[in-house]
């Protein structure tokens, strides 16, 4: 009551602190009166499996703290229970530790009763304690009982079998965020672990790895020698990708819950722990130093990526399986879900992914993550260091047909759902070697001399890349880049519609802050699309009837306040809420690292605003933007495909601000699915709109 | 009517294309028909000093054109006029060229008539063309001449004077930019120039120098060899301060409008020329090229920091002097503003050029820049390397004397005008060298092995600065350094209110984002603020009644849409429109110059958002911040720092918006005040609160 946090909550709340609180009192009983006495704690379903038999321990003539302290071994309350572990430990029936069931039948008996009654009661499987006072059973406490994914998911479905609980509570059973139990493997619960250093739980999973710090010899590791490796590094940026996606896992020392390593990784399925600071990592000696332990490339180390953890050697891992309890209960989910979940995803094999999972389209599909195959890299390259307009359309001329049968290939998968493609976004510095050695090579390659090309990579260094020369700019600065883009795409989409698939391609224009950004954007890019569609016709003879929409996403807060003006322009919005964080914020997800433990620490976030969506503050600019949009232009189409999109509050968020789907990471389109679900079973919309129509009256 | 930006400004506001445009149609008259005719142009006063006087030129048997052309010299109208004219000459008085008033005395008396009476009927100075066809007058045309800024002033003052219009017209006269001419020096407008380049007109004044290109050399060649210099740099960073400050001017390749050197610049009053793309520094060689001049260290140049040119060789300048017109005119300004107006001030010298411009306060100082001077930039690294608090401490008790010394000359200077003084904002790392040799200099000095320094300078280094660990989160992660800030503040300011001084500092927390940093923050500060109060007291044995208040940047999008939970905790709001801009827009202002010309040339941004307010967009979120600030706080006093506060418009939307100050760099404060006073008649705040109020019914 008197504590800090108290102390401000109820200043905020203005509750008074003479209200003072609560206290009960209550007699006591005792179970260590002797040896008609005991203690113990039972659940009303196995919280292991969830299979329906009563589970639990206790201990003749003792307390409660007895049971849980470890130094006595307490005995199984039900006969089969002791009968199964003495055989798993190779215990004898005579030598066996003594059921309650058979040490006190009546009592059992009793409280199997009342263990029931509860469950009933509260229909939840129950988590009891109990104590025997010389012969008598009190009941001490019961509460719903803590649980497995795979145990929450099959009681939720029996439970509905036994009439016991209706679908939507089944649905409401099971948190979100347990479901990464289901999906990714996890550290053997069992096994023996030396931690060595904490950082951010990145993308969950867990996984060992031979340590690798740079993605070459990951790529020849793995290729060449069929080793398991992690990757190490300070940071990651797109040019390791290939040595990302032959590791099982990543580790950063620098960076957030939404910096490349951990967006990266989330979107490949693979564990990783980033912003992992005590972490040295000496490139040069191929090495790095947490507290007195020094790693040496090759030495083995495993990550738990759903706690942070960075553990010594090798620990083993469990790989659960989806089984028919689970695709029972997501059949439910998407029967009262309101909200649509879109997958991100960038080549078709995330596509293939984002469709097992079941997601609605593809939400995002970056495409600038093409660029750095290795067949097109080089043409990128070209692209990029040309001094004049003529240079860059010589380069792109190679590059449109390959994005061309990227696009075919995302189309094809995604077998007519929705595909949103966003137009190029970084800057164009992160597709150019930083290494004089690298550029050397480059020069060799392209045939321009290495002092052109150091002079025009410095040019394109900028302080601040996040605010830089990005997104919709280059499209203003260099249309031809966006043209030959918005060509690829309709060529494609052209072809598979003329051989029958039904195709709506959705083109998105990446950081427009000012409606004149996408008008003059979009303007060209409608143009190129109806030549390419105008020329298809004309080259097959037949009319081509080719529906596209263009675009824009809301990622800058300027966007946001005036989306009346925006959505002038744009046929539908996409909220790309990792950058709208970074700049409301004013904060860096790959710099924010460095100082966010400082404000978890002091309570001055309650979460990482890069992991979970901040309400109070982005949310309100998401509102204003939704509001004003649909003034403009009324039933606008309006999603979220910032990583938010897979964290269960901030999709809670997405469907009362009457967004119409989330796009998340293929691995976290369950979890998605079911927080939407959840989030409209709690506020279905139409309560959501009368309540707004009568705060408006 | 037909041309894109026509239709699409008639798509905005909905005028239908069909009303077509005017066209007026009028009959002729020739000058050029002999002897009697003539045509001519002429000013009721004269448009360079604003004299009282009639003056012109004119050309028998001629077309207007051929006045303008070039090709015949034409006559003065009056004889005072032709006779001065052919004095200045050198010519006799039988070879002059007679004036219009000995040739035709008729019809120049007829046309002085006409002048004097369109300038009474227009009551301001008259721009006029008239036609003289077969001994009849026609005229042609007449509008308000344009004029120097010192015939501006004098003519405004002269009509009050003659009652031709009042004070506050008078007021509305002068264009608030063209004061600079008046305080600045300018190139001199008769001397030939070879322009080579042009940049950003980033801080307006003419200087010739010779070319240096880093801050060393500037330094000793100003103070050990007594030449006059130029600072080339690719971009400026805080450690060059000292070489800016001796030189007479700047240049950079790099950086827009709010760029470091321009921001600099216009606070020390020095001509900038920033963002000059064309120009391929290369530090190496001491030289940089334009096209296919190569300009060595050494070389003469001249910027124009009011047109942005970069001129080959010294061209003289003209240094203005502030006549009687320019106070009496600022007399009345001051009269009829209802904003007031400080200054940006880092130093006593600079707050002391504020109170010469008539500053009402300091509205920022940014108390950074004190670092880095000579004395105590060693103590400042060796506190930022520490690597533990207690490190810190040491290294801050030797700033803090150093601090406090810097603050009673500000409070000094001052003389119980108020002073707001921010905490230290900038990124740790902007105080370290960038250098191994200096890095190895640095280590010798304060004792701490090279590679430790190395280490710890490399873990500063931050992706996106801009949005990184600066403001309030360094106050979070390391109260120790904000609490010596107020320590040194509060320590100058109880001396000086016990030497008589009437004294109240603000302290200003920077980059507020969320209402529990300015409660950590701001509660820590008041605690030392009371300490040093009563230490104070104690040891004086006289109670200090001592005020102060703490206070907050709105700088965020976060900040301004949470302002009524944030002014729970901030006694005041100053708005950083800069970094407002920045986070907004998501847009950096030292990257922004390489495309910025892109948005220009394509009428995307119809001016740069860092040197004229984005009223639509930043302005909403200033009007928001206001609005919710105020309803927490009613009275709420709210300002303005950002280099913003300088610019007309903009500081047009703070009298709008109901702030009570604009600060700028003193040498705009002339103008700001102008601006102010021009804001205040046109939109006197009684009428935009009625209106406001008839809104919300």
């Amino acid at each position: 009551w008197q504590n800090p946090r108290a102390v401000t909550y109820r200043e905020m709340y203005a509750i008074p602190a003479k209200w003072g609180t609560a206290v009960t009192v209550q007699a006591m009983v005792f179970g260590n009166l002797g040896d008609d006495c005991a203690t113990g704690v039972g659940f009303s379903r196995d919280p292991a499996t969830g299979e329906r038999a009563f589970y639990g321990d206790f201990l003749v003539n003792a307390q409660g703290e007895d049971v849980v302290a470890g130094i006595r071994t307490p005995q199984p309350l039900s006969q089969k229970a002791a009968i199964e572990d003495a055989r798993q430990q190779g215990i004898s029936e005579s030598d066996r530790l003594p059921a309650l069931e058979e040490v006190m039948p009546a009592l059992y008996k009793q409280l199997t009763g009342i263990a029931a009654r509860l469950e009933k009661h509260y229909r939840d499987m129950q988590d009891i304690e109990f104590t025997i006072e010389r012969g008598r059973l009190f009941m001490l406490q019961t509460r719903n009982g803590k649980r497995t994914a795979a145990a929450a998911l099959r009681i939720a479905v029996d439970m509905v079998g036994e009439k016991l609980i209706k679908k939507p509570e089944a649905v409401l059973r099971i948190a979100p965020e347990q479901l990464d139990q289901l999906l990714h493997p996890t550290l053997d619960p069992k096994a023996k672990k030396q931690v060595i250093a904490k950082g951010l739980p990145a993308s969950p999973g867990a996984a060992s790895g031979q340590v690798v710090f740079d993605p070459d010899t990951a790529e020849k590791w793995v290729k060449d020698m069929g080793r398991k490796v992690l990757l190490v590094r300070i940071e990651t940026s797109p040019e390791d990708i290939h040595g990302m996606s032959v590791s099982e896992g990543i580790l950063t020392a620098r960076g957030g819950m939404t910096s490349h390593a951990a967006v990266v990784a989330r979107g490949m399925g693979k564990c990783c722990v980033s912003g992992c600071g005590q972490a040295k990592i000496n490139y040069e000696r191929h090495e790095f130093a947490v507290g007195n332990h020094t790693i040496k490339e090759g030495d083995w180390i495993t990550l738990d990526g759903s706690t942070g953890e960075v553990i010594l050697g090798q620990v083993p891992t469990v790989r659960p399986t989806l089984n028919q309890d689970f695709k029972t209960l997501m059949g439910w989910v998407d029967e009262v879900r309101q909200l649509k979940v879109r997958a991100n995803a960038d080549i078709p094999n995330d596509a293939k992914v984002a469709r097992e999972f079941n997601a609605e389209g593809i939400g995002l599909c970056r495409t600038e993550h093409m660029f750095f195959e290795a067949d097109r890299i080089d043409a990128v390259r070209e692209m990029i260091l040309a001094d004049n307009e003529q240079g860059r359309k010589t380069a792109l001329a190679k590059i449109i047909p390959m994005q061309k049968s990227d696009f075919r290939g995302l189309f094809e998968e995604m077998k007519g759902l929705p595909v949103t493609i966003r137009l190029l976004d970084p800057p164009l510095h992160e597709f150019i070697p930083h290494k004089d050695e690298e550029l050397r090579d480059l020069s060799a390659k392209i045939g321009v001399s290495f002092e052109r090309l150091k002079r025009r990579a410095e040019s394109l260094h900028e302080f601040n890349p996040m605010l830089g020369h990005r997104g919709c700019r280059l499209g203003i600065s260099f249309p031809e880049i966006y043209k030959a883009q918005v060509q690829a795409i309709m060529e494609a989409a052209c072809e598979l519609l003329q051989e029958g698939y039904k195709i709506e391609p959705e083109i998105m224009i990446p950081l427009v802050g000012h409606w004149k950004e996408l008008k003059f954007v979009g303007d060209y890019c409608r143009e190129e699309a109806d030549r390419v569609i105008a020329e298809f016709s004309k080259k097959t003879g037949k009319k081509i009837a080719m529906k596209y929409t263009i675009g824009t996403m809301i990622e800058l807060p300027r966007a946001a306040i005036t989306a009346n003006e925006i959505a002038r322009y744009g046929e539908f919005f996409s909220f790309g809420t990792n950058d709208l964080t970074q700049t409301t914020f004013g904060l860096s997800r790959d710099d924010s690292g460095m100082f966010l433990k400082d404000y978890l620490e002091n309570g001055i976030y309650e979460k990482d605003p890069f992991a979970s969506l901040d309400q109070s503050g982005v949310g309100q600019l998401i509102e204003v933007a939704i509001e004003r949009g649909r003034e403009t232009r009324p039933g606008l189409k309006v999603g979220i495909c910032g990583e938010h999109g897979g964290d269960p509050s901030s999709v809670e968020f997405c469907h009362s601000a009457g967004l119409d789907y989330v796009s998340c990471s293929p691995y976290r389109v369950p979890i998605a699915r079911l927080a939407a679900a959840q989030a409209a079973i709690r506020h279905p919309r139409s309560v959501l709109k009368a309540k707004a129509k009568a705060r408006k009256k």
